[in-house]
């Protein structure tokens, strides 16, 4: 049985391309970057082409780039390290209610320290409104951090007009509001440009641009005080030691330049239409179905479902004995019964929210394969219904 | 011109065997070890082996081994982990003069926050005594974190013994003293088992041991209280967060079960053979050389000189240009031209630091390789004491 990838939120393989990039920096290149001879010379300056591509692509500076171990790294780099450099005493941050969890664990870890921390509210489609972001500033307030692609949803959030509020609000402030992004989610389909975004922070993750995982990045823009989290080396202008993981690197600066390709943009199209027709479809074939979030301000590869009376874990099992991969919506992939954060800020009651269903596409998604699954998925889902107690 | 490699405690070239480990989790089985799916379960399963490789290493429970992104994360994680979880009021950590910067930073980042600490000092060989380690409690010392080998000189430290006085104390005392040790330059060399070493904790890193880079590992005692640095996902134990780097612990467990063969531990014999020939034959044929550190309690690989009059910087550069890859002893690879902290503590002139070579073999290099470094070296050094404004 062949089988059918559909969590391209969770990761996503890594593009061929990216690993023939890498390949020479395992066992042939394999220096230390921080080493003075030509062995560290050689990978350091892979490193250097590396953060280059990676600059043109954010359209920002190669040393405003600070590469991490991942996103998680670089979202609590971001909060704790603006944090720790801020010299107002009781400092406050604002953030959403559908944050990804490493950013809502370090701004419940930094409350539990003292800090303040408002969480904003989204409309009933997950959607931030800037009016809110604006209002719920204060005179201590250093940092928000709003997410650009929800992980669950796939809704687009209005970074750009965030950014231009702050930068309004930063004019006639003493004390700069950081504005930082996790943009995880967010780098195959939107805009990246830092500029255009108004963003001071902004997190890129690896393995889920078809790039390598245990890689990511914080672009940094110059001039943010920012302290860092790990102490040691003096690598990465002191904010991020540790010896440089050079073909992860490498793989991240390939990952994004394939971004930029004409082929990328053309795969995101036909990944639009392929999920469209999913959507179509699935609402058409199954009855009492619903499609969570916004629809217009949503990217390419994300469908998210709502069947009641089935729960969502249910038909993830079920699909995966047909050899189909996709994700619940809920929490319980980590082992919790709480219905998605998410979901429930949004307002959706926890009978839905427990049966929602994550379809993310990817690049090598055919249309063979939405039909597989079109074809299973009602079916599974009238079982479940026939088993549910809830009528 | 061939190049050889001599500098092994700065990186080590990735095992083939180690890199055709982590060759399907790259494009094939790229599952998120997350996900409830079969690519899920694939990837976690491929954890869970490596997970038990390295328990069977360090003859622990699977349980106890924390995965992070590399040594210097193991380090912050341990001194920032065990203090941030202490009830101690103002907690007390000791530790060495000789570590490494992923102690020594993080430590005097503790230290800018309030906390005591204690820097034990060394012997002119640079070894660390017991009696000091037992010396230096008080009664709100909370941990002891000790390198097991030194990185420039590769003295092997007593940790045994220190873990055994420590389990002494902690018979008669009420807040339990936690013993770590980085053992990163230890791990290709020594006694690995942690009940052996009696330690609490203890730090690994992939790229020392031929293993890749952007891994490494906290072996964590069960029962230890220790809280998180970075916080987000539920992996780890909670203890670390983001999504697992499948292909790095693949990597690292490969490299780790290489180090129990019966073929590794023949190359550490033709490694101290390779080592004792050189400095042998340096100091014949080189006036006026010293080598810095114990020569019994010492790792194979490693031969630090101290050449008086001439600049350890210039002599890698020159060597360079041969194509013999070394490393200085001192800290100017860094971009400071303080002589080394380690050779310091040891007592060792300023002149003789500056004029410290470090060289360190690995698995690959032959008794030819050696011979061209003693053939070019002498007259390196001649050369450099005529250019000497001290003669």
């Amino acid at each position: 049985m062949s089988k059918i990838y559909f969590d391209h939120s969770a990761t996503t393989p890594l593009d061929t391309e990216v690993f023939k990039a890498m390949r020479p920096y395992f066992t042939k290149d394999f220096g230390n970057a921080s080493s003075v001879h030509s062995f560290g010379q050689k990978t350091a300056k892979a490193i250097d082409q590396s953060r280059q591509k990676i600059a043109k692509f954010l359209n920002c500076q190669p040393e405003e780039i600070i590469f991490t171990s991942g996103a998680t790294e670089a979202d609590n780099l971001a909060l704790q390290g603006i944090v720790k450099a801020s010299k107002i005493k009781k400092p406050h941050i604002i953030t959403s209610q559908i944050e990804h969890p490493a950013i809502l664990e370090p701004a419940k870890e930094l409350k539990k320290q003292g800090l303040e921390v408002t969480y904003l509210p989204v409309t009933k489609k997950g959607l931030i409104k800037v009016e809110e972001v604006k209002k719920s500033v204060k005179e201590n307030t250093v940092l928000i951090s709003v997410m650009y692609v929800n992980n669950e949803v796939g809704t687009i959030q209005p970074i750009a007009e965030i950014g231009q509020a702050i930068s309004g609000l930063n004019k006639k402030r003493k004390n700069k509001i950081y504005f930082h992004t996790d943009a995880v989610q967010a780098a195959n389909y939107c805009e990246m440009g830092v500029k255009k975004l108004n963003v001071d922070l902004l997190s890129v993750s690896g393995h889920k641009i078809y790039g390598p995982k245990g890689i990511g990045l914080l672009y940094v823009k110059k001039g943010t005080l920012i302290k860092p989290i790990e102490h040691g080396g003096h690598q990465e202008l002191g904010i991020r030691p540790g010896t440089l993981n050079v073909s992860g690197i490498v793989g991240l600066g390939k990952a994004i330049e394939i971004l930029s390709n004409k082929l990328t943009k053309n795969q995101n199209k036909k990944i639009k239409e392929l999920r469209d027709f999913l959507i179509d479809q699935a609402l058409k074939k199954i009855p009492k179905t619903q499609v969570n979030g916004d629809l217009d301000n949503r990217v390419e590869s994300n469908a998210n479902f709502s069947f009641s009376n089935a729960e969502g874990e249910s038909i993830l099992l079920m699909l995966d004995m047909q050899g189909i991969a996709v994700s619940t919506g809920s929490a319980c992939s980590s082992g919790s019964l709480e219905p998605s954060h998410v979901l429930s800020a949004m307002g959706i009651s926890d009978d839905l929210a427990h049966g929602s269903l994550r379809i993310t596409l990817g690049r090598q998604n055919t249309k063979t394969e939405i039909d597989k699954l079109l074809d299973v998925l009602p079916d599974i889902i009238k079982r479940l219904r026939r088993m549910s107690p809830v009528k």
